[in-house]
């Protein structure tokens, strides 16, 4: 139990900025000798006197010398994001100088920070539950409306609060069978069985639900795979420009934030996809041309989507029906779509294709390329997104609920089999012991290590 | 003259972090609706009443949801950066969440800033001169001591007060000559001729002193050019690695910071040294190698330092005289230095080498190889380096000045053949005219944009 950990006597350092070329860097340092250590650098002013949350512009010097002019934030603990006393220098974005100021405080005492471990320590002080600082991470690894919304939700709390009705239900179940095992003598059943039996079907319809949106939770986290597949000439090149023409347009216009990022990566409706170049599909005896279709069927196989693109004006509809029949045996999650409707009109090409559900578009014309996204958009997230509910996008909460969703059909199996109280209360201490793994109560410093590694320096 | 307007009706705003993976992202918002603007956003405070110089935790609310816990750091103009009322918003480290904040800014009205557009309010709100102003994007660019010196002394002001003293000789010189011409009738003349000829000749020791600095002053800014040269196998690569490898165990214990950047740089004393490779310099009838060899025969030429490099065991003294003598014909600025000295032993190497002024090291053993780094850094600071004497780094100081010293020597040849007093004061208001554009209180927007346009976004 290292939750209740009251604090180190070590202070650490770190840039919390990215490195590169910029205006500021910033630099922050965390722990009990955080303000008396920069204050040493810092003459102008008695930092231990200053009001918490203040701003401080003065000299940073080093040796006798000015090293640079600097912001000083100011938070003292507890009232800071690890509960201890830290202070953030905002220095001028010269590596040279970032150094320089850290290579101070480290000569003073401090410690270069390993890996998340200011949001370590943040948990460790009680200030954020592990899975709301685990959210801390994917917070700043997300790059879509729905990743971010995600890690903001589970970051202010929201995983916490259903594991925290979920422990409420189990230790009211808990104390229901202890209480039957006071008065065990008296071989009464004090503990109501179906009072039981539904508190401990709730619990599991919430862990499954959790579990279920996983499979949501990693497409918000690592995004759509699509597959746009068909023949040579269907137009594919032309979509996927489509496609991305228009995001680009739009992300340009804010400096190239996330420019080196999208290449034939699109964000619609705040879902990333990840559309996945695919060879042309024909029967072929050249040799290096079937390995390209092979590697297609591949592709067509892993996807989490794949969008059949053929050309109107070419295919007929039974040649339209054996494709789809054969690309369905690989995925069944397939968009159809008939490209160049506008070289024989809508109309035209409606009742040539009459039976099929086929999206028409133009991709040269741009045509419809809207409603696509659309479409793409709802095969993913059918209403279950931009709610209020919590979806798990972390392996480790996956895998602990997995655990957790075994223990709960033990205690289930056990109810069913009536088994005695007391081993029925050792099964929902298993179930809790699960529930205190995941939200950080019981752990080990090997986890926690092993969790913050993944986090940059600097969080 | 710009230097007097006071205000813009817009506000501006960027990133001035790096962009990439870091902990946090700090967007800059600048302007008479800073605060308003960013209050919209963030709903829990009434910022306007707050005071200056505070830090604000809270949420970012855009389009009535959540996008991020951010901190708020408020500046109120006049006491600020820019001069105007500043605010800067910590987010987490996300480039999605970072886009998300600024395009909310926009939305409300808030322009996306030029590059240095915050430095240039500075300067025109009168918070900084011009040669202050550009010393800010030095001072970000810096990467070495003595560049880092050198821009944080002149953005403290450094050159701006030599160019004030200049100045008030200048104006001095000035108003005698005025007065002279207020009484011009009486065909009297008024001004000391002997004062106004000491006070030119102040002016143009200072000029043609900050002048000779800007050759240390490139290199500050670029570096010295190193060449290491000599017959193969003397042991060029076994110097190279060994000036590098030390170099490189100090950079590498912090983070990786300037890791990238390296390579074939050593920075000495705080300064940077760029070692320049080489092909060995023997006689050759083999047409690539020779072409090898009259690359690095310009490579000498262009050094600013040579250093001949030979093996004290195979090389006889007259052999080394007479290539030394070649490479001095190409290079005066060359080291002579003995490697291998461990192999025959220091004192027989001595012996063998009367009269010749050599430095003698074993690269492979790293002996004196610290005494050569002291005397490359020697060879290029004798002395000028980390004093408070200002150094020109900015060639458009230095073009500035040449004009300065050209106008400078006008007046003085006008004191000489005797000139009347009026034709003395056009040449004198000609100076003060180079002056102003050098601290930009003569200046067009052009000229200003010019020179901003060279800064980072988000300083």
């Amino acid at each position: 139990m290292l939750g209740q950990t009251t604090g180190w006597d070590d202070t650490i350092v770190a840039l919390a900025t990215p490195q590169g070329a910029g205006a500021i860097g910033v630099i922050r340092v965390s722990g009990v000798k955080a303000i008396s250590m920069v204050n040493r650098y810092f003459p102008s002013k008695e930092l231990s006197e200053q009001a918490s949350h203040t701003l401080h512009v003065g000299l940073f010097n080093k040796n006798g010398k000015v090293l640079d002019e600097v912001v000083l934030s100011l938070f003292k603990g507890p009232r800071s994001y690890t509960g201890e006393d830290v202070v953030e220098i905002s220095c001028h974005g010269s590596s040279y100088i970032l150094e320089q100021v850290m290579q101070a405080l480290i000569e003073s005492g401090a410690r270069l920070a390993k890996p998340g471990e200011f949001t370590l320590r943040a948990f460790l002080k009680g200030k954020m539950d592990l899975t709301q600082a685990e959210a801390v991470a994917d917070l700043i690894a997300s790059n879509t409306e729905a990743s971010r919304y995600s890690a903001l939700h589970n970051m202010r709390g929201g995983f916490s609060a259903v594991l925290r009705v979920l422990r409420e239900q189990m230790i009211q179940f808990s104390s229901l069978i202890e209480l039957e095992l006071d008065f065990s003598q008296e071989d009464v059943a004090f503990a109501d069985r179906s009072q039981l039996y539904a508190l401990i079907t709730t619990c599991r319809k919430t862990v499954s639900e959790l579990l279920a949106s996983f499979k949501l939770g990693n497409v918000i986290k690592n995004g759509v795979r699509v597959a746009i597949v068909g023949k040579p000439n269907a137009g594919k090149s032309t979509l996927l420009n489509a496609l991305l023409r228009e995001n680009r347009a739009i992300v340009s216009e804010i400096a190239g934030t996330t420019r080196d990022t999208i290449e034939e990566v699109i964000n619609i409706d705040g879902i990333l996809f990840r559309l996945i170049d695919t060879a042309g599909i024909r029967k072929s005896t050249d040799i290096i041309e079937a390995m390209g279709v092979e590697k297609s069927m591949e592709k067509i196989k892993s996807a989490d989507l794949v969008i059949y693109l053929f050309d109107t004006e070419v295919l007929t509809l039974p040649e339209l029906e054996a494709s789809l029949a054969e690309i369905r045996q690989m995925n069944p999650q397939v968009l159809s779509v008939g490209n160049k409707v506008d070289q024989m009109g809508e109309e035209q090409v409606v009742k040539k294709f009459i039976g099929e559900e086929i999206l028409f578009i133009s991709a040269k014309e741009g045509y419809q390329v809207e409603l696509l996204k659309k479409r793409m958009a709802d095969r993913v997230i059918q209403g279950t997104l931009h709610t209020e509910s919590t979806v798990i996008t972390n392996l480790r909460h996956y895998e602990a609920l997995q655990e957790l969703s075994t223990a709960l059909s033990e205690v289930q199996k056990g109810l069913d089999e009536q088994i005695p109280g007391d081993l029925l209360a050792l099964d929902i201490r298993r179930c809790l012991h699960y529930l205190g793994e995941l939200t950080g109560e019981i752990t080990n410093e090997d986890r926690l290590d092993y969790i913050f590694s993944k986090f940059c320096i600097g969080k």
